[in-house]
């Protein structure tokens, strides 16, 4: 019972959790003054939900009858799991088993016809309908704020449908879990390119759905640049679209469908760009600069010079770069005395990550390039060594957030894109917002570049209030955003919108502008049953 | 009054004819049996169209009392001008100066706010609205199917916004001229990267409206890749969207106004990447190949070879080929005679042209591995001299087709896109079909390549036919588009669907993906008056 419970808001696999390594414990004593020793492992209660389904024995009987009883779930764990996504509230509210929207029931249908069924009897019955891969929204997407059924595609969509060499594409069914069918691509020579820090836990439906980005998504492109066709079931009916490599029929419905989070029905399959998979001619690197704004006009020139791009470009922030030394334990250390004899020092330094992938030539005179504006900017090149110690974490960095809340410290992240033009000034607006809060920690990087700008994630990092955390960090995080908003910055760069940022997006895409969107949702859906309170 | 007839539907500058040389002239004796001195050179009526000007004098009034008088003209050069495209259709008919779906007025507005006021009286009155760039739509897109009238943004919509290197984008009015915003870059040394065969007579506003491609395009992209951010005016109201580099904030608004052709309203501004101008790294080559399959094979090769993209990059097909060498006079020269030796057979080979532009090492490396590709395949390398002969007339062809119609030859033009897999049997069966007309010419290249596939260009000539020469070119035209859509191509690449492809479109993206597309033509223009008949 324990293990479920942890499992229903813990990040990740099953009774894996990650222990804190004794800097990042000195670390959080030094600097946030926590009590390590009051370590508070929630996940100990039956998961028992206030509110009991509200379906009928009848309807459920429905389901069951389209999709079979083995997939049809009531239980409290179910419910449970399916109400929430990684946001940081989920997880701090789970860990009382608190589940604000729980759906009604869990339904894992088999094929697009049974979903095609389900749509019917819940536009019929007037029940909201949330489709869901791998769960890991961290935007509110998941909750049943109306009750409802969770549409879960990960338990039988997940057939690889098509791999075509010759059309460097991929057709899987969209609950397919993201290695899985990277696996089979490396095997067959072949990448997909996106990995998500939610990598393991995410699904080619989930990506497109939110317009995901992964760590490599320089080189490769986001989750729509990757998608050539997709097939959705709305309960208007089934969308087939098709995997021209572009066309000029009219408005493009690819990109329109894509970052639809399920407002307008269910993805079922998606038709991807995959990429020939060499990792032993991938060039590594990285480079400290004097400061941030040296490293951000050189990363911005590194995308203007007409060579190629990398694939991985990311670049720390002075205070993710301090703390990202302090974790590893190299404060003080000899590459750190080294690097401040050079006039690279904390606070103001700034760390660049950079790979390149492809071809062998192609690898080696990107790489050359990215050096050479680097060191035009007064950069250090750090080698490949920060970079490996990079990736060996890059997805499992994601479990330190139990065992930080264990002991009352509060992590969560934001993100946004900007245009070059306001990037420092929007950075700087946020992290003084974000730092305006006693003893936090504000980690900022740059972990997707553009010929036109790149994307801002913000990190913050503090004790959990004593009083009433949710309150405390519902005003605080609404803070970050309205400044984000106000600066600059777009409403998110890769999570989505889902319900938390839903009230600023007539703000930020102007009413005529949701009015469109929400046009094609009365279309598509018009009981909106589809994942109500989404987005629009 | 001569000139000004001719004006109306000849292809290009006022004055500016071009001359067959000899070599087409004998090519159009011989293989088409035309007699060249039987030239009959029309324009030379007077302008005067059936339907008078159906507004009536108060409407009229209005509309001059919001642009000025200047800036209305109901003449009937100016109506007739703006009733017709660069179709071969619009073209032959108006030497007869057969119009058939003239606007009733043009209007020239000079500001937002008075296209604004034009869309409240046209909405109040059920006027149509066609918002015009340079009228070169070869898709029927001009025509006032219910009269009403013609929005032109070419007059004063027209100026350089901002210029941002940082950012590296530019924003303008959508009805600059082409080659004024490319010089306005050059200049400041940059490119907009955006070539179209039509580019001394095409906008910004056109670009995006049709989501048109360069000759460039497979480095830089089509215009909706450029696409940063645009605003439009739509009887709604003015939509303006953010220049992000990108950003996941639910459907992507941009890509769904781009492609759509004036019916949810007029683009008015837009916000496009540039890139930095370098011509003296452009690298340059041509290589011939045994055959269109081999060629093809190895264009996919390089799309494949994760080692950067050419930016032109060209195949004719063997048909081409061969007329290019006839056309060239090279046809039983030294070259040909060389070439046939090395294996390179008339009516097998096939010719493809390259560019690469941007950083000097980046092009070599770029044209180093082309070449290594097409090595592989059996191609021999032809050197720069085809690819300067074909940037030279790379606008000027178009000017062609006037004298080819003088002497009574048919030539139109017609594409698609379609995946690499499909390519082969797409071009074969299209080619049957076009060849299935006696003694017609049929030319084919590929001139926009992507990972997952590739457009296809169909050239095809014959003489005019004697008895009824538009019946026969609409049922041989339609003949062709039904042959490009069952065989697996999209209905258009880059030209768009305007009126002319208009009822195929259902059957190409779904009556769903047709009412997404209606459900925001509704929302946006409630009374129908943008562009009608045409998408949707």
């Amino acid at each position: 019972v324990e293990k479920t419970y942890r499992d229903i808001f813990k990040w990740g696999e099953f009774g894996k959790e990650e222990e804190l390594n004794p800097h990042v414990i000195e670390f959080l004593q030094k600097a946030l003054n926590v009590d390590v020793s009051k370590k508070q492992k929630q996940g100990n209660a039956i998961v028992q939900l206030d509110k009991p389904c509200s379906l009928s024995p009848e309807v459920i009987e429905q389901f069951a009858s389209i999709c079979g009883a083995e997939n049809v779930s009531t239980t409290d764990v179910d419910r449970a799991k399916h109400g929430i996504g990684r946001f940081y509230l989920d997880s701090l509210k789970a860990r009382d088993c608190v589940i604000d929207y729980p759906p009604d029931a869990v339904l894992y249908p088999r094929n697009e016809t049974e979903i095609v069924n389900i749509l019917a009897i819940c536009e019929e019955l007037d029940i909201a309908v949330i489709p869901v891969g791998a769960r890991s929204s961290v935007t509110r997407a998941l909750e049943a704020t109306r009750g409802g059924v969770s549409l879960d595609l990960t338990k039988h969509f997940k057939r690889i449908l098509k791999f075509s060499e010759i059309n460097s594409s991929v057709t899987v069914e969209a609950g397919i879990m993201g290695p899985v069918l990277e696996n089979f691509l490396n095997k067959n020579g072949y990448t997909c390119g996106h990995f998500p820090q939610s990598f393991e836990f995410s699904t080619p439906g989930g990506w497109v759905a939110a317009r995901g980005a992964g760590q490599a998504s320089t080189g490769y492109g986001k989750a729509e640049d990757m998608l050539l066709s997709l097939r959705m079931v709305s309960p208007k009916g089934v969308l087939v679209t098709k995997d021209y490599p572009t066309e000029s029929t009219g408005p493009e419905l690819d990109r329109f469908l894509a970052g639809s989070e399920g407002i307008f029905g269910a993805i079922t399959q998606v038709t991807l760009k995959i990429r020939k998979y060499n990792p032993e001619n991938s060039a590594k690197s990285s480079f400290i600069f004097r400061d941030f704004e040296n490293a951000v006009a050189a990363m911005r020139d590194v995308m203007h010079g007409q060579f190629g791009f990398p694939h991985f470009f990311r670049l720390q922030d002075p205070e993710e770069t301090e703390l990202s030394f302090q974790m590893a334990g190299m404060s003080g250390g000899v590459e750190d005395m080294f690097l401040k004899l050079l006039g690279y020092n904390p606070n103001n330094r700034s760390l660049m990550h950079v790979i390149v992938e492809g071809d062998r030539d192609y690898t080696r005179l990107v790489m050359r390039k990215v050096a050479q504006v680097a060191m035009r900017y007064g950069a250090f090149e750090t080698g490949k060594k920060p970079v490996d110690k990079w990736l060996a974490q890059r997805y499992s960095s994601a479990y330190l957030r139990e065992p930080f809340m264990d002991i009352g410290v509060r992590l969560d992240t934001i993100e946004t894109s900007v245009s070059w033009e306001n990037l420092i000034h929007l950075w700087s607006s946020v992290r003084t917002y974000i730092k305006s809060r006693q003893n936090t920690f504000c980690l900022v990087h740059i972990s997707h570049c553009y010929e036109n700008g790149a994307n801002l994630y913000f990190i913050f990092l503090s004790k959990m209030d004593t009083d009433n955390e949710i309150q405390s960090f519902t005003t605080f995080h609404k803070g970050i955003i309205e400044s984000i908003h106000k600066n600059g910055g777009s409403l998110s760069h890769h999570h989505g919108i889902g319900k938390m940022l839903r009230p600023w997006l007539e703000s930020e895409i102007g009413s005529i502008g949701k009015g469109m969107i929400s046009a094609v949702k009365n279309y598509l859906d018009p009981k909106g049953i589809m994942n109500p309170d989404t987005i629009v």
